[in-house]
């Protein structure tokens, strides 16, 4: 008898039926032995309908009152998923972030879960009865409701796990598991049976978007087993895992891809200590979020200066920039979006050399120009031109064996 | 200085525009010197959206998942107003009724209230922030959410002001106060400047529907001063009073109608001991709510037994009491639906001789037959044919001078 944790995001509670569905897996899964905890989001669309209320009345709500507002579409999810069980003959018990109770900091919007307590939930568990947990939410030290922000109830279901010592966590979502590709991009893309926390923050966080980032940091520290999976089938799915031996034969785990990203090159700028620190600031200053920075080595004394910000964010970056290469001497600013930025992750990497050659090698291959290249530890990425976007993927996907 | 809970109802706070008047309200009140603690609803129709989503699942959900689900309404309507006063320029938080707290017994979806901690709602109005407490919702012993049922804020806003020892509870409404009578009904229906509790008591059940009953009793019992009062203008209400003696000069304060019963008769019942408490029994054990009986001392051996229900329950009654009849001995049983209950209510009856008589008198001078005829300390109430519901109004209101 194994004690799972099973989160649900917001497509899967995204209807009635959904939510039957839900109610259904549970029951089987607590049916074939297991004990069982459940972690909801709110129905999709919910929690920025709330949003969409509260900024009706000003651009800039006050977030205790915001948390207070966006908390309630949880509360709905799990008192619909309860009542569903019920109502198949298993037995449910719905619980808001105080009472369970899960402890947050106070930072509103954003707050970060200090402490669980698993009495409540293990008690329930013993008594055959089903917890339903609301995700995204929890209980300030002042008695403050707090959110964690987006995507915060993956965080919920980890934190939960590692509460109540769960021996898995399964991610219940719309896709079926962590694949070597985009299946859409790539026809021969392959779901991964496992891959490594650490594989794994690389990808989120490169624009996979099957897991929040932080999540995937907190099974890694508290070791907790997780497992990705789809809500609409009962395949198994991709299992999140501490690295093992048997993993080393691997030079990498997965093609990544991100076209939304623009580039921005300051060009020309003096080559003098004080001048990248004066740019950065006063895009850190605008809260822009920066990805990528090259700045080669100059030949004379000038030097290009190249960064990546989000498509959304350019105009304002452009318009942030222009004035300050001027007042520092720059010849100007160039910028491009049709760009998309390919990565190739995996752990092997780390052991095995030449992994960049042989990617510059394939692209080059394709005739691909690579427009700006990092690297990490177990992760490659190289800007491209979006035209070829596909083609990298592909070429990449093929080269590292990742096909199925 | 005085410190004043404003209470709104769904109606008052159905929309942003709506919200921001409250804001505009409470903001005012405080810049007049005043200490306000508001209590809310949920926005109107919000309540209904959320059971009518359960009661897809099943039509018999959970009770306390029901509460679970319900309460949200009220935690997003006062967060909207606190957003709204904070964006105004005040200072206002949101509560709700665990933040209070509010604890209530363990009957989900009828929860009564057993205790209110005034501490952290006085912290606020001493700091000058404008508490937004949720309405209809408790908390009780073992940490589940609670709701007072239909109505319940009304219930919540009284039980506020009394643990704060609030100098006024004003409850706004989408009517200005209480009047006479239904000035659609009587155009010479005049608002009260005051009424008694007493009366107010008589009024709601008897149909007025301005304030829940239970929360009348409330302010009774804890000598809060309660207003109704509308949120649609700055006009004073009616305020809901102790007994004084100035009022002994008034017979009545109100004529009350309701066109929602219908008769019953079970006729030539044998007229023994029992007959009558196994009919009652039977119309209990179906949780049917009777209003009205009537039972004429018999002139032979059997009697007519006479008794009102809601139109909706007719027919179920009907159903459950011909075969009874039958089986009793009754000769049968007939109905009525065309029909409409007017009461005068006035704590004046108990000093003064005569109303009775008065009433009677001036409905037959217009030919108004009376069917059924039933009275309290303080109230008279018939039962005649529904057409002529508007002339028995408008007789009785000028009998008892009413009128402005």
């Amino acid at each position: 008898m194994a004690l799972i944790v099973m989160k649900f995001g917001g497509t899967s509670v995204g209807s009635v039926e959904r939510i039957q569905n839900v109610a259904r897996k549970a029951i089987a899964a607590q049916k074939a032995g297991d004990q069982i905890i459940i972690v909801s989001s709110a129905m999709s669309g919910e929690t920025n309908k709330l949003i969409a209320l509260a900024e009706q009345i000003t651009k800039l709500p006050d977030p205790r009152e915001m948390d207070q507002i966006v908390a309630t579409g949880e509360n709905v999810a799990c008192g619909l998923v309860a009542i569903a069980i019920n109502s198949l003959g298993g037995k449910a018990k719905s619980y808001t972030g105080f009472q369970v109770p899960v402890y947050t900091d106070k930072a509103f919007m954003k707050a970060r879960i200090s402490d669980i307590r698993p009495e409540n939930l293990l008690k329930d568990v013993k008594a055959g009865i089903i917890p339903v947990v609301t995700g995204f939410q929890g209980l300030d030290a002042d008695g403050n409701i707090t959110t964690l922000g987006r995507g915060g109830s993956d965080l919920s279901a980890v934190a939960v796990a590692a509460a109540v010592k769960a021996d898995r966590c399964d991610i219940y979502t719309d896709v079926d598991g962590v694949y070597t590709t985009d299946p859409n991009m790539c026809p021969s893309a392959r779901k991964l049976t496992k891959i490594t926390h650490e594989e794994m923050l690389e990808a989120a966080s490169l624009g996979a978007k099957v897991l929040q980032t932080r999540s995937v940091e907190f099974a890694m520290k508290w070791k907790v087993p997780l497992q990705v999976r789809s809500s609409f089938s009962d395949a198994p799915g991709t299992m999140i895992v501490e690295e093992t031996k048997d993993m080393e034969g691997l030079v990498a785990s997965n093609v990544a891809y991100d076209k939304n990203e623009a580039k921005v090159t300051v060009q020309k700028v003096p080559d003098k200590p004080g001048i990248a620190a004066k740019i950065f600031k006063a895009i850190g200053d605008a809260n822009i979020n920066i990805d990528m920075i090259v700045q080669n080595v100059s030949a004379d004394s000038t030097t290009d200066l190249t960064f990546t910000v989000t498509k959304a964010e350019l105009t304002r970056t452009k318009a942030l920039i222009e004035p300050l290469a001027k007042e520092l001497g720059a010849a100007g600013v160039a910028t491009d979006s049709n760009i998309a930025k390919i990565s190739v992750v995996g752990l092997g990497m780390r052991s095995y050399a030449g992994v960049a050659g042989r990617m510059f090698e394939a692209l080059a291959r394709e005739g691909i120009n690579i427009l700006m290249i990092s690297t990490s530890e177990i992760k490659i990425s190289v800007v491209i031109s979006d035209k070829y976007t596909e083609l990298a993927v592909r070429t990449l996907h093929d080269e590292f064996k990742l096909g199925g």
